[in-house]
């Protein structure tokens, strides 16, 4: 019989690999608390018909869709937000506002598998509904920089910009909303070129030009240059104040590497306002990434409602601390085997063992009635701190053997006081 | 537009709900690491084949089977098993024995939705690879008893029994093994009617018939009732003498309530010696289960290993705490609201509320723009603890307002002090 692998794009994690997992994904909860955000757990499989009211026609094509045994049509979700955009619409129709969601999990999209990038990936997700203040979207990148510290990375910055600006001067130079989705696609993608032949409007291409060339890392100087720069574009120039305000909120909150670049655009067509992401140095792709839906809701048949958000890439944080070489370790716990000298005396090593574990201290059991040299071997191969050896005549006494694996002492020790002598 | 809903079967949670989720598996991952076991986190969807490979016929009708866009034929996994043995006979198959694998996580059955019982529900699943020794059956009882015990659940009691006392009488009557398996499915179901109309041997009939009669509290009692029962059929013999052994060490080790059951039946076919559940007595669904499955990695490709495994079930963990309104709060964090009385003053109190996270302390910033009033009145209705206030004339002196909303006093404190005076 062949041996079986994953599904082409998927992966498994396993030992120190699922730990960065649950180290993130415990520091990003830790972030929703500290930030008042509750946690929603949504299905892994939903309507198809809610999947497609919101994402792209680009993200649609590339979900996992198929009819369940009631012939239903489902897909795996591609992300969350269509999934707490239904809890809203539904289930916290009449909470009052703001809402603050939190989400994480595993997320499908069928792409192309690269490094950073499988078909399962883990997104953590902050949606915060009902308020249309610059304060609402700074709390979404405050709470994204608290995330990043609290990881440990270092040296990341964040990348802000307001769609408003780009669809500002769109709209006033009459170019269709479709036409506008086809340019911030292909902006998002550094196409410019690309981007610029779909704009027909010579005035329009003129300032776009204008605009990819403003980039600055000091947010003051960036917002006025682009206030000045878009003064004729009466709703570019509100989006260009806007962030401002969005960013001097940002700024007074916490200390922190920004570039203000104007003509970032984002894939997701129902951005309406500020966009952002963050990166560190080292990789390109971003570790997450949000910002204004003013739409959104609406979409999804509720009332109209302000709303904020990001995703953080598990997948990619992960990758991250592992690039910069990040330590995640919990306190080190020491390891400790126990195991008995003969098979009559398993029962009281067992009770050792459990004594041990009570006190909160991992214990590995020998299960495979190995002959005590053997599983010293064994244990001394896979790093393990304490064997703990329980023999007849010890025990007699009320004590048991503790061998020291690194540094070869051994010693008897009370069974009541063994405990204490490995936690210290 | 219609508002959506979840797929039928599928559910979501929210707040509490998902706090009782999130506790679960906190205590669950803690249990791993107190018992030596790795974490691995495996794909939702995997091979079709590699699902089909090992679930029995009833499990694999009620799988999520599709094809994905590279016309794959993948599944939902309906449990872990399958994707453990995956690893055992690949990534892990040069790591030394024995093997402790620890996952969490959903997993997805075509099931008619009743009480405690979704179409995408969540297990915790802890795998003993490498040992045939009693001490590793022993081992997996008593992780269980940890978990349960941790979780804080009262009453709760294991339901113990060894598949091979009724394979070892069948088999010694000449029964085939596919009327051995539909036999002890129909046991698995209570309907030991239609169980013993499928045994044409007369001898083993009446031998089933005694051995359901046989159940008890006193495991030592029951263990040498059924090996005189059974005095001649050598291999069921054998498999009460093991389980007797396993009760020995499982007992030595903690002190549990327990019934012996030897004609106790679990669905899945590929157990072959102790298997067991474990219940709380308000509730007739088991709160998890599992056994010995000696051939499980032989049907993946691997080499003989014997293993042993159990799965909880979160849901049903989550339903037999709220039954035993068990409290698993973490400590009651205080909630505060950070508040600006004019937008002046938002920066100012962005300030404050960031120098509070980051003392730990959690805080939901106004983000609505509403006046102090309306703002108190909301933060009241939703039970805050305190109010900071940030106002013109207080800041001047350094100090902010807090208004404790449960006893309505309300003082003035130095910003350098208040988050002291919170954590009081």
């Amino acid at each position: 019989m062949p041996t079986f692998q994953t599904v082409r794009g998927m992966r498994d994690l396993i030992g120190e690999e699922a730990k960065a997992f649950t180290y993130i994904i415990g520091k990003a909860r830790a972030t929703a608390m500290l930030y008042g955000y509750k946690e929603a757990i949504t299905p892994v499989v939903e309507p198809l018909e809610l999947l497609s009211a919101k994402s792209g026609e680009e993200i649609r094509q590339r979900m996992f869709i198929f009819k369940d045994l009631g012939e239903r049509q489902v897909a795996l979700r591609p992300e969350f937000t269509a999934s707490i955009a239904r809890l809203v619409t539904t289930a916290l129709k009449n909470e009052p506002k703001p809402l603050r969601l939190f989400s994480v999990g595993s997320v499908y999209r069928y792409d192309e598998p690269q490094r950073g990038r499988y078909r399962e990936f883990w997104q953590s997700n902050f949606e915060l509904m009902g308020s249309a203040k610059p304060e609402a979207d700074a709390e979404i990148v405050l709470l994204t920089n608290s995330l990043m510290e609290e990881l440990g990375l270092q040296g990341y910055a964040f990348k802000i910009g307001d769609i408003g600006i780009i669809r500002g001067i769109l709209s006033q130079d009459n170019v269709d909303e479709k036409t506008q989705n086809a340019v911030l696609q292909r902006m998002d993608k550094k196409e410019y070129d690309k981007a610029l032949e779909l704009v027909e409007s010579q005035k329009s291409r003129g300032m776009l030009e204008g605009l990819i060339e403003i980039k600055g890392k000091d947010w003051q100087d960036s917002v006025e240059q682009i206030k000045s720069y878009v003064a004729s574009y009466e709703r570019a120039k509100e989006a260009a104040e806007n962030l401002g305000e969005v960013l001097k909120l940002i700024t007074q909150g916490a200390s922190l590497s920004i570039t203000v670049e104007p003509a970032f655009a984002r894939g997701l067509e129902y951005y309406t306002g500020m966009i952002f992401e963050v990166y560190i140095p080292q990789l390109e792709i971003a570790l997450g990434g949000g910002g204004r839906y003013d739409r959104l809701i609406e979409t999804f048949g509720g009332d109209p409602t302000p709303a904020v958000g990001v995703a953080h890439g598990i997948d990619r944080i992960a990758l991250a601390l592992q690039t910069q070489k990040t330590s995640f370790a919990a306190k080190t716990e020491k390891r400790v085997v126990v195991l008995a000298i003969t098979d009559a005396l398993k029962s009281e090593a067992l009770k050792v063992a459990q004594q041990l574990r009570a006190a909160g201290i991992p214990v590995e059991f020998e299960v495979m009635g190995r002959k005590m040299g053997k599983a010293l071997e064994d244990a001394d191969k896979r790093k393990v701190d304490y064997a703990v050896i329980v023999g007849e005549r010890e025990l007699k006494e009320g004590k048991v053997v503790v061998k020291n694996l690194a540094n070869r002492t051994q010693s008897e020790v009370q069974i009541s006081a063994l405990t204490q002598k490995l936690q210290s």
